[in-house]
Order: C-alpha cells, then structure tokens, then sequence
C-alpha cells in the first residue's frame, strides 16, 4: 500500500519526545491497547462538549493527546454487501473495528448476506492469552460492547425470549434469530454467549438482560450461568471500589442502561404563534439526580485496568454510550454530559499509558450522529423562519447560547445517525506514524498489528 | 503554552522523510504560504464528496496530506465581545485566519465593537516585499477574500452604492457603511479597496461589482480606477493562459460568482399522500454546461502560483467558494463539484511544494455547513418518518444512494451555517509539529511565523 510509505516512514517521534516513564513494568513483553469509542462522537458533539465544559477557547483532554485522524464509517447493503450504505449504526461500526470486516447495520460481528461468524479481536486476544475486559455504560449487551465478542445476525438479539419478536412501528427492529438458537445449533442469545466467555471483566448496565432463563430451561437465569461459569456478579460502586478478588467479574450497575450524568431541557418541534417562530428559551445543564452514587466511566476504567494490569498484555474496550442514546432522545445536556465521561476516561488511560509505555490508546466513534450546532437565532429573520426539526437552546457556564438541532426525521421515536467520516485520536507507541485518513476496518488491523496477534498493518 | 511543548518539539519528521526535490529553487531565501479555503467545507462535505467522486473506500487528495487537524471557529457577539457566538459565517471565520483576531459575524478584518481596522496578514506580507494574491471561485469582492485585503463594517458593503440599503426580509442583511465612505473619512466599498491596492493578481467572479462608479463620480468606473491602478484586466481562460505580461493582473471571469462545476437536483421538503412521506428520486450529478469554459479552481491555481514564483517569497489565498453557495441553495451536485475543485487545486499546490521547499500549503475551512450526509431511508420506518428539512437522494458511481439532508431553517431563501469545528490539513516545512488542535486564529499566528513576518508561534 503505496499510499502509507512516507508516513510509516516516520515511527521515533513521539516516543523520543514524550517524558520518561515513572516506570514501565511490561512494556518490553505485554502490549496492552485501550479502545475507547465514542458512540455517536463526531465534531459536532466534539465541539458542543467542548464550548460547554471548557468554553470556546478551552481545550478537553482528548484536545492534547498526540494523534489525530479521521475515520471513514464502513457499512455495506446486506443483500449485495459489494454496495455501500453510507450510514451504519453501532453494530455495523464496532464490527468493523472489532472484525476488519465491514457488515450490514445491526449485524453483531457477523457477515453481511452470509451471516458467517466473524473473528473478533477480543477473541484472538483471549487466544493468545491475554486478558481482555470491556467497560460500558450501557447495558453490556448492547451492540457496540456485543460486537466484541459475540456473533448475531441481529443486535436485539439479546436474550433467549427477544430472539422471536415482532415490532409492529419499525419492522426493521423485529426479529428473528430462532435459527441461531443453541437449540438449533447456534450460539445463542447475545447474553448468553457474553456469559459462557473467559473475559476477564465485564463493567456496565443491563442487569435486566440477566434474569431471563437460559434457553431451553425453565429454572435456570442467565445469572446463574454466569456464576456457574465463574464470574462473580458486582451491582454497585462501592462493591466495585471493595476488594474483588481474583476471578472474573460481572459488573451490572443498573438493570438497563446506565443513567446520564447531566441532565437539562430536552429540544422539541418550534411552535408557531400567528406564523411567529417561538424561540425556545435557554437552559443550561445540571447533575442528574438518577446518575447517584452509580459508578463513572472514568472509575470503572480504572477499576478494569488495574484487574487487567499484567506481564501477559491486555485489550480494554471503553465505551461511553449515552453520547449517541441522548441524542437519539434529543438531550443535549445528556451527550454534553457523556462527552464529559469520555473525556474523563481518555484521562485515565493517558494516565496508565504514561507509566506503561507499551500501551497503545486509541479514541474513535462507532458512527457521527444527527445533533448540529446551529445559530442559536436564526441567521435569517428570526421572526419568519426557524429550524425544521427538534431544537434547544443551551446557555453555556461562558454565558454563550448554543442552538442545538436534530432534523433527521420527524417521529416520536429516535433520531437517525449519520455517515460523517469520524475523529480518531491516539496515544502510544507509533502512533505519529499513523496515518491521518482511515478506514474503520483499519482500526482493526492497527490493533492486532499492535498487540503482535498475527496481523501487519499496513499491508505490503 | 505549555500544552505545545510535546508536540513542537519533534519537527524534523516530515521534511526527513519526504522524497528529495526535484529543484528547490528558493528554499532558502523565500518561505511560501498557499492557503486553501473551502467555504463551508466541513467533514460531512469531505465525507460526501469522497463517497461521490472516489467511492467510500477510495481517497482524496486531502486524505493523503501528511498533516490533518481540527480548527475552532471564532466570532464573538459585536456589542460585548468577551461572549462568544458558536456560529459564525465566512466574515468573521477569515477574518480571524487573516488578522488572529476573533470578530464578529459580517465583519471584514474589523474589531468587533470598535470597528477598528486589523491589519492583515497579506498587508503584513505586502509591507515585506512579498508577492501577493488571491484565487476564489466568488465574486473576488465576497466576504472570505475580502477578508485578507479589505476592512468593512458589513461584509455587503461591496460597492459605493451599496453601502446603504434595506433589505425587508433580512435586517442584518440591510447595510449602512455610509460612515465608511471615503468622504466621511473611510475607506471606501471593499472594490474600491480591492482595486486601489497592490496585490499582484486577483483571479476570481464578481465583474459586475466593479462596473459602478467609484464614489463620488459620475464618470469613473471601478474599473478605470483598477487599469488606472495598473492592473490589467483579463476576462476569459484564454486570456488567462495567454501572455500576461509582468504588472499587476486582475480576473474577472464572470459577472457574479463563478459557476458550479457539477449540477442535478435540488433537495426540498418531503411531501406527504395519505400521510405517506414521498421520498424523492435518487439523481446522479452530470457537467454543468454554465461552467462553459470558465477556468477551474486549479487552473486559476496554477497559473497564479507561476505569477508569484519569486526570490521574495509569497502569500496566495485560494478558497473553493461555492462549496459554500451550493449548501445554501441546496445543491449537492454543486457541493460535491466544487470540493473536487478544491481537491485539484490542493494537488496543484502540493505539486509546487514538491519542488519549492519551502512552500507551506495549509487547507481548512471559514465554517462548517448545514448539509449532512443521513441514511436514504428512515432508519425507522419510511413509511411514516422522514427528514424533516429539506433532503435529496443521489445516486454515487458506485451504485449506493447518499441521503443529503438540510434542516437548520424553513426559509426559501437559503440555510444556515454550522458552529462545528472545521478540519486543518497541511503539508510543507514542520508540518509534523502543529497540534491537531488549534484555534481559528492560530491560522493568522502559524502563517505569520512561516512567512517571517514578526510573530512567533506558538508563544512562549
């Protein structure tokens, strides 16, 4: 691949130039790499995070990691995967970054027309020994963290009940998945195969997606399987803080998904008055009382690198998910706040990274989504036209409005993604040999090459 | 700035690793800045227009860039300054690339507030003895290459006569700069400014703003005072590939702004039957024959990059402006026409700095766009949902279909620009040691450092 030679040429600086390690007890034996993925994190939730948190002309931590790149979002049509679909969702995005593969929107690690069952990263990792953990907050058996480690044609695949399933508003969201029933010689429920892995720690939502029975039992719940299968099962912060032991862990910190720390108005159609827009008033953000004493993105990351600290390497996934769930719901204080978690959590890997060099921190997005920061007055004459979709303004702590609008469709139910190329920034080693342009399956390759599991990207 | 230490420290990369000149004829002597503007040219343009012209798995020119960062917009509210305003328009964006000074929306190289002049960073280069110019597919009196050479109240005060007028629907369209008339003191219009300076080629549209009478005149056009100015006029590709002869030259290739080079449809509201959105057809994007034989972006690029050539060094400015225009009016075809317009002209450019080394070539944009790139079908159910501003379909060469959404405001009379943060690619001397962060001001600061002219970036 032509197109890499010069900037691969280049592979000394950072390293050279960054400040000597405190110490580096594994970094000539384990490569360790820490994914964290924004979901729903383009420049627009970027930029509106950053005017909030920090102001205009403030920096986020994700502002001064060393690297930055963007990434073209991967999804092809599941009838002819040879034509591309522009826009995916967290299911398409994460398989590609967990499998290379590019697939069909909701495929969890699977093969678009196919369905043949794609191998994960985190799979070759647990291969090859090392150890692997994955912290969300959303329930862990949603599609970003699922992609990476099971196999679905369908992500509402969940548990042994949602298999069979049929939505009478969004037929796209039925399902049937009766056919990869154990039963039927399948792998199963996503919940089901989550439980019956050898991943070192699990952190996130979703307790709700454990209480069902496992397939083909009328007695036995998917949290008994777990704990037959060795995990112990932790449900809140201060467990999480306490000592955990050495086996698996189960992290299950709300019964779905985990609860947005900020909270504010939510942006809705502008009403007409006389044919006169009214302008919604501003709102600025606040804690969220519902969040509690649940535990942060950022303590549940340093939870999950301490137990996956090791001579044997690691592969660490951190998603903060509710970027993209506040938006699909039209809460610019929830995104707001989850940008912040991100961030938080992008501080704590820098922080492992800089004591063990052999850490690569890679931070991406699984796909952009709709949320545009627009004017908070219309540019035009506010008294005659405004925007066409669901609208907010937010006052920020710099005493700036910002217009926030969601216009990808007009129902009740959920805003759309988009297909904008999206942000990728890295620590570690090499990495101002990366190229600033990739593909999402690139992601892939960049972290087996880097955790030595067989691959060499890029490609001769 | 602390935060810049790391990164600035590492600044042999990119020149080490990059292939040896052919001929490098004043490296030495005369640093070089092209500087690319893509109006509106934010990563849902790039993202559109690389999905039409190359294909999702293909790659720009831009991609191959060795540097690629993101910029902050600035502008800030005109009567307190200290707040910023997130969103801002091709004013205020150049003007803080070309002074290092945030203002205010509308304003051309003027303070916000004070209406102070702020000198430019081509005054600066020009006082030095550099040679100077200015590329745009706009009128060459328009906002973001005014920017770079004019000081104005209200960027539509582009002729004598039109600095007092009233727009009925538009109010901060209306423009009173009578204060600026050079009989109260002023300036004078922007073309009266444009014409009365020594910049060595101006190649652009915009004919009809110069056939006015300078103030103050019932016999003298703009331009008489611009050949009286000696400048010489050219008005067609022919004449601009033909001898141009050693003084000052001025293109107006046509009477408004130059034509889009690609046209098809035009997105608009979705229409509903029995509540049924009707979702339009899906168009390709075909030669638009009004483009004629007007010259490309990347002709005019050249041929001005042959004038400036020189012992002393030079700043050229090159924006893509209907990138922009065609957002606004709703036209992907002209969007995606005019970023390969955009493209041409950066592989133009990066073919001169190949072999004059000591060439900078930065591309970024003034401000992001409403456009984005949504799915072709509701990711819910079509049947009932759909965009709720205005969409179109088109149909990419490799067979996919690009929904291309435009929602920030219902009028017929255009749509609103966006606040995200626009990209920064770069290639030349040092690149490798920017930060891929930067603010939108920081532009004038690098430019200013490149070129010698008194600054030093980044400050201590």
């Amino acid at each position: 691949m032509t197109r890499l030679i010069v900037t691969f040429a280049c592979l000394s600086c950072l390293v050279a130039c960054a400040e000597p390690p405190a110490e580096a007890p594994y970094s000539a034996s384990s490569p360790n790499l820490i994914l964290i993925i924004g979901d729903g994190m383009d420049d627009h939730q970027i930029t509106i995070a950053r005017n909030y948190l920090v102001g205009n002309a403030g920096r986020l931590t994700l502002d001064d990691m060393p690297f930055r790149g963007m990434v073209q979002v991967q999804t092809v049509d599941d009838t002819n995967p040879a034509v591309p679909r522009y826009v995916g969702d967290s299911a398409s995005g994460a398989t590609a970054m967990a499998t290379g593969q590019p697939t069909a929107e909701g495929r969890i690690s699977t093969a678009a027309k196919t369905n043949e069952h794609l191998p994960t990263i985190m799979e070759m990792a647990r291969a090859a020994g090392m150890r692997t953990g994955i912290v969300t907050t959303s329930r862990i058996t949603d599609a970003t963290p699922a992609s990476f480690v099971a196999h679905m044609s369908n992500r509402y695949c969940e548990m042994p009940r949602g298999m069979v399933r049929e939505d009478p508003i969004i037929p796209q969201d039925s399902t049937d998945c009766s056919a990869e029933f154990i039963a039927n010689g399948g792998s199963g429920s996503i919940v089901e195969q989550i439980v019956n892995l050898d991943i070192d720690i699990y952190l996130g939502g979703g307790a709700g997606r454990f209480t069902d029975f496992i397939e083909g039992s009328d007695s036995i719940t998917i949290r008994d399987a777990a704990v037959a299968n060795s995990f112990r099962i932790i449900e809140s912060g201060s467990e999480l803080m306490g000592d955990l032991g050495q086996g698996k862990i189960l992290g299950l910190f709300t019964d779905g998904h985990m609860p947005e720390r900020m909270r504010g108005g939510v942006a809705d159609f502008i009403e007409r008055v006389n044919g006169v827009p009214q302008w919604p008033e501003a709102f600025g953000c606040e804690p969220n009382p519902a969040f509690g004493d649940t535990p942060s993105l950022a303590a549940m990351t340093r939870v999950a690198l301490d137990r996956l600290d090791s001579h044997e390497g690691f592969l660490l996934v951190v998603e903060s998910a509710s970027i993209d769930k506040a938006m699909h719901y039209w809460r610019p204080c929830g995104h707001i706040g989850e940008m912040e978690q991100l961030d938080e959590a992008v501080e704590v890997s820098l922080d492992y990274a800089a004591v063990n060099r052999s850490t690569l921190v890679l931070v991406t997005a699984d796909h952009g989504q709709t949320a545009q920061l627009l004017p908070h007055t219309s540019g035009l004459a506010p008294q005659h036209f405004a925007p066409t979709g669901r609208f907010a303004r937010v006052r920020t702590p710099e005493d700036g409005i910002m217009g926030i609008g969601y216009a990808s469709n007009d129902s009740p139910h959920w805003e759309d993604h988009t297909g904008v190329q999206v942000p990728l920034y890295a620590a570690g080693p090499r990495v101002d040999g990366l190229p600033h342009y990739l593909l999402q399956s690139d992601i892939f390759h960049i972290a087996a090459t880097h955790l030595g599991l067989g691959d060499t990207w890029p490609a001769e």
